[in-house]
């Protein structure tokens, strides 16, 4: 019995949940309210970091969302999600990290315009935006002429950076129209099953909202 | 022809230079200085993002150093550096992603006591010890009765866990007495002749502290 514990908001933890879907798993899906559930010590003995995702295999936890991608590929292979060819596969893993290391903290400067709540500092936007555009050069390049990350299916590098770059496309007001391979790769992600099913309700992100509101007014 | 761009007391490339040398490749040591030489456009047309270690090899570009590990490991599979068995690849894949992601980030406040340096933060130094525990403790668990993480030989998890915690328990103030087995090991792999080649000198020590101590007073 496959058990992923994930909060709704978290690309993080979408980025597994994508997976799943994508290789046909049945699982199970519990959410962790990050207000504090993720300090329960039933949470803690899944993952003494306290984050979310954390995936739970018959008993066996694995915390990460990376190390819990390689882990559903090697436990289980169909749909193949990582190229056999060196380079190919080099490409997957370099999108997977500068998707996590440079393109999730650009994110964080637009959570005002992605939520639209008051506040946001303009001199940190405009180096996320910047930071944003040097990702989306080197995304666009190495695309070539494949419709996914080193693969003509999809690969690992898609689910991860394909769970980052619709939020900021849809909702951080950053326009794709620089980087038509990139835009049309995005266009095609979230209109798979997989993406669809994932995707974070209106509902959903009007909760994190008012949470957000609640946090800004405390300080 | 393989170039390893780096900088000498970075642990980040400190793990792929160890991976060379354990995979006994020829390779080219190109050190950057972080005063400004990885914004130069020569270094910005090798990584964009201009982080070190970079690595360059035929003209095939690789940033971010879990990924030029991967590489290494899928071009240069001798010996090899990653289990095949699908937990004993995890266990490698979770303490290389909590390596970067928790035990790394727990050094910053210990950079005073490493480089002796005034103006450590008691407050910030505690919540790291207790982070550092946290890991400590998960990695003795994983560590079972093997004498590397998942394997009987080697593995890339030692390479980026054993590039961090040495510099903890010698310099960092970090007692590994509590563990064990993490002591053991790591009492092993420095007197591997890949940890002994590539360990920062006394020199880089103390051009890395006052460099900081600049740093420190231009604030």
């Amino acid at each position: 019995m496959l058990t992923l514990y994930h909060a709704p908001v978290s690309p993080n933890s979408r980025r597994v949940w994508v997976t799943l879907l994508e290789k046909g798993r049945e699982f199970e899906l519990v959410e962790v309210k990050l207000s504090g559930e993720q300090f329960k010590p039933d949470f803690l003995a899944i993952n003494p970091f306290h984050h979310i995702p954390a995936l739970v295999d018959d008993g066996f936890n694995v915390v990460e969302s990376l190390a819990i991608l390689d882990y559903l590929e090697a436990k289980y292979p169909t749909p193949n999600l990582l190229p056999k060819d060196v380079k190919d596969l080099t490409i997957v893993r370099m999108v997977q990290m500068v998707s996590v290391n440079e393109l999730l903290p650009a994110l964080t400067p637009l959570v005002q315009r992605i939520l639209d709540l008051p506040g946001e500092d303009p001199e940190k936007v405009e180096k996320a935006e910047q930071k944003i555009a040097t990702v989306l050069t080197f995304f666009e390049n190495l695309l070539d002429d494949r419709p996914y990350f080193g693969s003509d299916n999809l690969t690992l590098a898609d689910v991860v950076a394909g769970t980052i770059i619709p939020i900021l496309s849809l909702r951080g007001g950053i326009s794709l129209d620089k980087y038509p391979k990139v835009s049309g790769w995005c266009s095609g992600l979230i209109t798979r099953p997989a993406w669809q099913a994932s995707e974070a309700t209106e509902a959903t992100f009007a909760e994190f909202r008012s949470n957000m509101l609640a946090r800004m007014q405390q300080k």
